[in-house]
């Protein structure tokens, strides 16, 4: 079974970002500080992010923001990514239907994460700072911004979560190989660590609490800033580049997508994927795009579309989205990376208008479809991206219920040679 | 810095094995029956072996084996491999040499091993077998033979190293994915196994042991054979894809290599990549081609070259090769696909007659080629393949030193995200 990919050359790669926020019909609700309840000015922001980044932030007039020629040399290290025809997927489904995927699985550290770590890096060296703080999960994000650090010259400090740095070495270890330093959250190097452990010295930790650890080292070093994995519309910005690459590769190709499917936890490889074909949703109401989400994190589906903190420890300021509530602990799923309370704005608005349909999904499909997904494509995905395999599954068994000939394209956001442990008892194929 | 990819398409992919003993200009000795000690005979063979396997084994006439049609249709889900020129890794050594890896960390289960397993579980099924047993150390070669034994509707049960089964859940997992089943060795389930613990309940077992355990399996059991991930003549054969691959991919670069590098454990990864470059080392002797060992295991460098068992358990044939003895017991390196006493017959020929140098290293310094490769290269190779780097960056500072401008090629043989454990206390790079 032979597997078209699409590649791009370098010089075919595109230059620029892509700013939704110029081209949208509608106006994002602005960020408020959670004490006035005015909305936030840039030098607010300031405090944890460097000037050319706040910029970014909120840029609503520039179509497209280009790509500075240093950091498109380290994308050149792993880009531009590759677009796949799932035609073993297709077979093994027995389907009308056309699958592609996007394989942002090839970074270095094995998922998109690495698009906004080396722009954040680059240009909080660019802005004269020379260290960055951040809390991690299971370590994608922390492992990803220790790759960018090093490759800029920047000190990356990393707040992991207690229960995943004592029970999941892995990342933990290959933020070492990247020069980066990391301690376990709650820590004994804040203050805001210290008052927990002195409450609870085995406190197991919690992305709220790790947040609460990073913003603090950052805030009180003048040399410091503070770095955000998703959520925020920079952030989402500098994934673009997928979004980008696709649109050519799919021209190339001479395929027309009729459905667009991504997993969306803050919301940055979903927004990266989708924003650059949002506009022809809207324009032309002829591609459906799909935002697939944890059943046990519904936060699309049934979270309320309101003004809520980004973080447990209402440090953030507050941001409009749907949000199943600041103090949501999801269960311990196995897509760790999809256990957000909150999503992005920009991602919470296209729901909200109807441009994005989200799709929840139960555990024990996503793990099926994940196994599906290796024995056929030969690649093991995230448990994260298990979920837009499990929604374009579900798409392509419609089709062939109906017999419709839709061309499913979706966002493979990384691989899951880390996290083999979900896929321990699927049992047999 | 663009790294440019030399690709091969489908079409382009070779169609068939290069049978590199019909070319030698010397007969490889034979296995012996180590109670008579006359040469093995193909019968014999046929206890483990399925009889297309046991014919590829003893074929001396044919150059090229054509692959199954129905092979090279697994072979298109990652294969042909890119060959990549190590743009960023130039740049970082400031080297006059060019330098270019063929990517084998591309497949399915991150190594080269899967391009025999699929082969190896072809034949069986062909010849009408429907189980196969194998041992494996951390891993890598049971999840291999897992995925292929899937692929054509075969059992495949692998018998593991009980330290590693209960230390490096992540292969085991990965078996589980792929519907292996694995069991820690020495296994209740043999007769060797519960001798052995009976003497010794908590016995962490060993490779010669995971041998006993499968082989007893396979040989009480009409419809199972055994398969072994390297050494074998036949298993090397399998491997050969790639360096067929690299012979074109060079063609059509333009580019004449001067060095040829590859780790040695068994020699499979090696094997393939080097062979179908031999006859032209032979010939015009303007080709180098080195083995990379390790400094702990060093059996090409420091081994005898005498007949002798493939195993601890000396239940193999023996076999004219390098060997350190059988009863050797390497220390515990990180690159446990490179502890063997052992290595293949014709591998070691070829080091006997001059024609391969072996390179060895200590694990200090692979561990920081691979920091270098991870960084410039944005690929963690596996700790076997970081031997191969390490000896590149070896001949790449040589270069620098003398001024030659050599053209160095070596084999990624595998990346190592489930090996990270072996990264963690590098250091700053």
């Amino acid at each position: 079974m032979k597997r078209e990919k699409i590649t791009l050359s370098f010089e075919e790669m595109p230059k620029s970002w892509y700013n939704i926020k110029a081209e949208l019909p509608f106006k994002i609700d602005p960020m408020l500080n959670p004490g006035t309840g005015e909305p936030i000015k840039p030098e607010e922001l300031a405090m944890l992010f460097p000037p050319s980044l706040v910029e970014q932030e909120f840029n609503c007039e520039d179509r497209l923001i280009p790509i500075p020629e240093e950091l498109i040399k380290e994308y050149y290290v792993y880009r531009p990514s590759p677009l796949v025809h799932a035609t073993g997927l297709e077979e093994y489904l027995d389907t009308p239907a056309k699958i592609y995927f996007k394989n942002e699985s090839v970074s270095p550290t094995g998922s998109h994460k690495v698009n906004t770590a080396l722009a954040q890096a680059y240009f909080n060296k660019q802005d004269g700072f020379s260290k960055l703080t951040t809390e991690t999960g299971a370590g994608q994000w922390g492992s990803a911004l220790s790759y960018a650090g090093t490759k800029f010259g920047l000190d990356v400090e990393v707040y992991m979560v207690r229960v995943s740095y004592d029970t999941k070495p892995g990342r933990r270890h290959m933020i070492h190989l990247y020069n980066g330093r990391v301690y376990p959250s709650p820590s004994e190097r804040t203050e805001g660590g210290r008052a927990i452990l002195k409450d609870d010295p085995d406190c197991n930790g919690s992305l709220g609490m790790a947040i609460t650890d990073a913003v603090e080292m950052a805030v009180k070093s003048d040399d410091t800033n503070y770095s955000l994995g998703s959520v925020l519309d920079h952030v989402l910005m500098h994934q673009t580049i997928i979004g980008e690459e696709l649109k050519l590769q799919l021209e190339k190709a001479n395929v027309k997508p009729d459905v667009l499917i991504a997993c969306v936890g803050g919301g940055s490889n979903f927004g990266g994927f989708v924003f650059p074909f949002v506009m022809d949703a809207i324009n032309n109401k002829d591609i459906e795009i799909i935002a697939s989400e944890p059943q046990a994190c519904p936060t699309l589906l049934e979270g309320k579309y309101e003004y809520d903190f980004g973080d447990t420890g209402k440090l953030t300021p507050k941001m409009k989205m749907y949000t199943l509530g600041y103090g949501f602990v999801p269960p311990p799923i196995h897509a760790g990376g999809l256990r957000y309370h909150g999503a992005s704005p920009i991602v919470s608005r296209l729901v909200n208008e109807g441009i994005v349909r989200p799709d929840d999904l139960p555990q024990t499909e996503i793990l099926k479809a994940a196994q599906i997904f290796s024995l056929t494509e030969g690649i093991i995905p995230a448990p994260e991206s298990s979920h837009a395999v499990a929604s374009t599954i579900r798409e392509a068994k419609r089709c062939k219920e109906t017999g419709e000939v839709k061309t499913i394209v979706f966002n493979l956001s990384g691989h899951g040679f880390m996290d083999l442990s979900a896929y321990d008892h699927i049992g047999k194929l």
